[in-house]
């Protein structure tokens, strides 16, 4: 069945692309900082890849781009392998929120004032917090490893002008980061925390990395191409349920009846999905929605998600 | 496999229930109603059924009590099969709200104004409106039979004493529905939309119903046991997704990491959940916790899913 | 020194007036019901009354107004009068809000949810069910008597139409109404209650009526021209204290800077001040500004304050 | 009239404030700091000083402590006479906020997102920015100049003690000014910024140095008893309207109906107060209340308020 999926996917794959292009017009490249605006607001890219090393690809993936929130789910990741569920989940909740992913509200409104999860900001944060490493390079670097290792990708690499671009502009991210620590969620020093969170915002990707760091996680931890085993099966779940939940930011809950995959997006466009057991999924698109999603590459992933009748629900 | 993991049920489920019990200490029963009031703090109970038609019942199943929340998993189902998809979310959203249940800020907050999704009370009050019938009576009625469907009991009613006094209390949801009204979202009357909506929130049953009708959900809409297809594919997809994203108030997000299965809470302590192709559950205990979630409820269904790897995720 | 002062009122009052049209321009005439939406928009008119009789009136003052929020300011002192300081403050506190005068959320956000202060609705419409009476009709009968005491002008009347369009489209004040009662502030029939709101928002007046009745609080309770004592001392104190820190919605607070004067305002565009000791003041100006005030009246009351230094402070 | 008022507080002084210290025991001593928490739980001392320089002090009136908010007033003076209204009006908006001190909500909430007033804390922030000086020691210098001319006191200097932990703990001060650059609202940088706005909180004085400022504001801008105008009179009714509608924190509704004085206090227990044209007031009691008042020393401004028949309303 695999097999004929993959078929039918080649086919078809150019035809949902087109498709889905224009859907970009009505959404917005990041203009926040230069690195993201520059982006080209038309282009939509999108690699899957599976189980066996198919490799399907289609539109422009050639293109280059910064993880932006995706590194999200990779921190809180490594912070669970580092730490263990329990002293993660004593800093960082585990509902959405129905806020923007940059919302202070609910640190003010809602006691303790930790934050609701770990895919918002203010959870990505605190989660940076609790990764291993003596100062923000170490631990900078162990995220980079980790990353290379599920990406099997030793080049990638932290795009240093959008890394000093974000610093420089961070200033709402400072804000949570220090209303964190008048919390007492956040130990330790802010600029150093934000200075690891701003790094692994910036590790530049592209598809295919995506899809193979996907892929991973679709095979429950283990690289099924090399066989290696890079996370424990509980931490996959968990990361799987937070995409599910929360992934997108404040549109997930459309995005799960829509699509009904775990997914993470990220501000300049990609969208790190996944199909469990079978497909790590890779897209880029540029042009983001009001809720700070690739437009086009949504649209692009509901198409398939209903041809294929991928919703796990 | 299943035969194997219902023998292990079996044998494990006293225990299960044992080591669960003691966490309704913890927990309150729900007191604004002399009806809800009443109910045994420290009761827990669970059914489950199969395909086959397997049950198992354990802990205190023979207690009947009302719906409450679950009956917006049924409403929301008929509207879909009542009016369709586009026309039931333009008036209600996707997305989980992170308030709670009976909140109203985000019906001033957030423009338009319509509420977040159909499983907090704003949603179903909307939804309630959206049920075809000349008037509450014929509402209900529906509602009712398609429930006596689903659970294959034509006995099912609604309990006309926790119906009045849902109806004598019911302040809170006025405010809702009049805000609703004004912000153009609920046509209509709104003492007849309320009169509906506390009538189907009234109905009574037991854990053998839910789990019957989680069997028809967790088999896509078709009675296993009859034959007879119930909901359209889609409408029980749609179901399952906001179950997993709402489904438990503002404490979904634990659930879903914790548990892993779709379901849906009531403040009269019950459960109704799911495993996707395999079980309907019921579960029923009346000391909820702060959240409004059967406080052992939860906890057996914590255990049940980690013991046998029932996560979707 | 009055007698000089008015001499140049009555020489500048049409300039300051033909000077302050053109802001009405910017203004939007409320228009969630007919009988508002049918004013004039460029429409400006004032009378002032001082303790001697002298009254100077410019502009367009012969047109009847519905009183809308400034009758809250006449319920605070009826309700003082009927059952005392400790009794209203009970139900009612004494704070500016921030928020829009029809906001509900403090309501649910601050515990124990009784409202901020008697001129928003919320605090409007508690303050209306403190008032004495066995029914709406006794409890509406005195609001009128004692408003007709006040602006001595027995023809003092509810515009029914406006009432009935009020009652018709007040779902907002439902919605808080009912939040009330859940919160345990209100008692009651919530319809009824809100049935004495609707009719005291409708009583219609003239500018010279507003007047009138700003000169009984200018001179703390005394009818400077029957002679008559209307309101004690202390309660007149109340008042112009929560006219000057809430009484402009939420622009009170930029009011009391520009113009420095106790004053309450309402959504039908008129304006009921005061120059302690000194003036009553009745402005109308339908075209409303972004807080519910009249554009137009505003900045005329900002000239007349500066020009004659009449701020408070 | 004067002279027998000032006999009848010297008569009755001792009594208002024996009746007022009880009142300590149910406030709480500002915490945050050691410098404040070593504060006596249940001193209260007052300082009157009149035009004629007729000084009345009564109560634990030797302690020095650090002005904290009370500052605030200065600074916005100090701003207003830098750059004028047009200028700080732009940053700084003229509204109560109904929310504590230190709140983000309305930051996020209400667009442009500039703070509702200079007496909050974020107001405050903003407001010291656009003080004149090279450097924060330029500009903490000038500050501490003026307050030395109003207090007609050479002496006041910052205790750098109380300035250095501020600055320790003051990541909610750090938070907030993050928030407003990102807003656009502040300019430069950040921790120069607040290094002001802490030192100007921890200029120490006592209640005889409150009560000479809150004589100069009495007597519109000019010290009585030099002869120097210090302050420009429309700058002066700014600061004293501010102090009424927004000077108690979000007590100020209720300080106004009950003391009916523009008044400024801090968390370290100090309030400054004054009655226009007669008496500036300085009163120390570090219990405080649930909204950052000094508990005792609001209560002895009430009693006075109401013996004296003190309020402006």
């Amino acid at each position: 069945m695999t097999a004929v999926e993959i078929q039918q996917i080649r086919r078809k794959l150019p035809e949902w692309v087109a498709a889905s292009v224009p859907f970009a017009e009505g959404g917005k490249v990041a203009s926040y900082i230069p690195e993201l605006a520059g982006a080209p607001h038309d282009a939509l890219g999108i690699t899957l890849i599976n189980a066996d090393g198919d490799l399907i690809t289609e539109g422009s993936c050639g293109r280059r781009f910064t993880v932006q929130s995706i590194s999200k789910l990779f921190t809180l990741i490594l912070a669970l392998m580092d730490i263990g569920e329990d002293r993660v989940f004593e800093k960082v909740g585990m509902e959405p929120t129905g806020d923007n992913f940059n919302s202070v509200l609910k640190l003010e409104l809602v006691r303790p004032g930790i934050p609701f999860n770990p895919l918002i900001n203010a959870g990505a944060i605190t989660v940076s917090a609790l990764i291993r490493g003596s100062d923000p390079e170490e631990k900078t670097e162990r995220i980079l490893q980790f990353m290379r290792a599920l990406a099997n990708n030793d080049h990638l690499r932290v795009d240093l002008d959008v890394y000093r671009s974000e610093a420089d502009t961070g200033n709402l991210n400072r804000s949570i980061a220090y209303l964190l620590k008048q919390n007492k969620v956040l130990d330790g020093d802010v600029e150093e925390v934000l200075d690891v969170y701003f790094r692994h915002c910036s590790i530049a990707v592209d598809c295919a990395d995506l899809a193979r760091m996907g892929l991973v996680l679709a095979c429950n931890g283990t690289d099924p191409l090399t066989g290696k085993s890079l996370i424990p099966r509980r931490y996959v779940q968990i990361a799987k349920t937070f995409m599910t939940t929360c992934g997108m930011y404040n549109a997930s809950g459309e995005f799960a009846i829509q699509v009904g995959l775990p997914a993470k997006s990220g501000v300049s466009g990609g969208i790190l999905s996944l199909v469990p057991g079978r497909y790590g999924i890779g897209v880029y698109g540029p042009a983001l929605n009001n809720k700070g999603n690739s437009q086009a590459g949504v649209h692009l992933l509901e198409i398939m998600s209903r041809e294929l009748n991928w919703s796990m629900f």
